[in-house]
């Protein structure tokens, strides 16, 4: 068995040494930048890991891995126009440092070169890895409408956020556990209990990234803390304080969304302090245990000996107690 | 052996009836918009003929053949966003009707329904129906990328140009030809020619199309004519000018295109004047006709008998003899 950190050393240095071709130069340019700004390279590396767990080689597991951490960057790239992020991982974002139309052909550019990643898995099992991936591009594209959609509504269900996180994010990395399972040949019940770990365990790490975002340590966070409540993102913590809070704290409430003439360390201490009276933190942290434990359930019924299932229980465990 | 007629209609069908998911509707609806704006069908109907061509059965080639319908739509779509282009089909592009964000997102939802579709391929031929498909891809937004930098580079050499519009127009013409053989079974060797005759006629395609824009009838053209000269798009007919015009002729085209404040009409009442004392036209036509004799004499070497190749025949002499 490998350990996580090997694995991803191993995928840094694929993606260091990619042998992207060299002409035209700025189509290919902000492909290898946005991959080079690093990243911790999660879903590929589940990828590898599930083949590891079902006794798969990982030799044959790389490129589709490395097709998963391209469209990954390819759904961050293009997304980052749509939400005119400026900034990603601390860098400047590729439609910033160059223009939107180069990040539109770019990212087109590395969705096909993902395609072209994931094409090269063995004849036998690629209808089936071309399916799993196809489902979950095309999920990708469907949640990131919906958190769009989102934006202009004037109330969003905690199901229907949940909805939204399970196919914007937790679908990728239930694929890419799947699509491990089946480089390794593992059965078809294996197969569909690693899809629902990931996806499982992919709600619990964006629901701890709304509490990072609010309650991160400053230091580790690495973003801006209280930036969701700034922009009125409607988070996990957002929606469920909306529909618990009640008189004076809905009042507060709705009246801190809607002032668009406001101090922003004044409006994320003043949102945090109505989140902290109603408990929201302890409530979200619960709703992501509680999708964790899902996650572990599953992995727990797969059929391969416990022993080998305790990289991808530690794997759990650090995304859902990590601080960044 | 089908009509061409038959299978537009045939495509036009499918097309109309395509079973979108109905959620999140404003990223579905988009695609239908374009899709539903009509066109030739060209490129899906060219997959079905090389698989009538070989003989193979045209109800395993109808999907394929709509991916390549979706993925030429896919690439209009956001080739639209970078070009500003406010009309496709005399109708409000996407990005216009709705938003920049709408046309990414649509585009790429429709790039990964066009490998939906082109995943349906029999499994036997499936590895190599898609390597042609993404390497057709790339070729296509490589030639895209290429045509923008174009725009900022103060001389394009013919030969620059051609290879451009092979990538940008004419790869994705012969990866249908040689995806609907392959569905047919074809030997490698006529696979190959197709693929060719497919090329070459997409050049000629482009070609032609160059022409029209400065030659064509404004009553059946359906576009603007002298659009690519207000633009000072470099167009074939452009280049080759720029190369072939000495003394006088040269000095007032190259203030032609440097006055940024003109009359539309009148600059291209000029340029094309120039054009005709330097016999472009001509010129053009004579280019034009060497790659569509070029893609003839592919036809002709493909190893099935020459009546069965009529259709093809046809469709490269009204492509290159059409009006619009």
């Amino acid at each position: 068995m490998y350990k996580i950190s090997e694995l991803q050393l191993l995928l840094d240095q694929e993606i260091s040494s990619y042998p992207y071709p060299t002409s035209p130069k700025n189509l290919y340019e902000p492909i290898s930048y946005l991959l080079g700004l690093g990243g911790k390279r999660l879903r590929p590396a589940l990828l590898l890991l599930a083949t590891d767990l079902f006794g798969g080689e990982l030799k044959k597991a790389v490129k589709p891995a490395l097709a998963i951490e391209f469209f990954h960057n390819f759904s961050l790239m293009h997304d980052d126009i749509m939400d005119k992020a400026p900034l990603r991982r601390g860098k400047a974002t590729v439609h910033e440092k160059w223009k939107d139309s180069t990040a539109i052909l770019s990212g087109d550019m590395m969705l096909i070169e993902a395609y072209k990643l994931i094409s090269t898995a063995e004849a036998s099992s690629l209808p089936e890895i071309i399916s799993i991936f196809n489902t979950a591009a095309a999920e990708v594209c469907e949640g990131q409408q919906m958190d769009m959609n989102f934006e202009q509504e004037a109330t969003v269900k905690v199901s229907e956020y949940i909805e939204m996180i399970r196919l914007k994010t937790a679908v990728l990395l239930g694929a890419a556990l799947k699509i491990g399972a089946v480089i390794a040949h593992a059965n078809e019940h294996d197969q569909n209990l690693i899809a629902d770990f990931g996806i499982k365990l992919g709600i619990a790490f964006q629901l701890q990234d709304d509490i990072l975002d609010v309650y991160g340590d400053p230091e580790k966070f690495g973003k801006q803390v209280g930036g969701d409540i700034i922009s009125n993102k409607k988070t996990y913590l957002l929606i469920k304080s909306l529909e618990l809070a009640t008189g004076e704290l809905k009042f507060r409430l709705d009246n801190l969304l809607n002032n668009k003439d406001f101090i922003a360390e004044e409006k994320v201490q003043q949102v945090t302090a109505i989140y902290d009276a109603l408990n929201i933190r302890e409530i979200a942290k619960q709703q992501m245990l509680k999708y964790a434990g899902k996650a572990l359930d599953c992995l727990e019924n797969i059929q391969v000996a416990s022993e080998r299932k305790a990289i991808l229980r530690e794997f759990a465990s650090v995304l859902i107690s990590r601080e960044n």
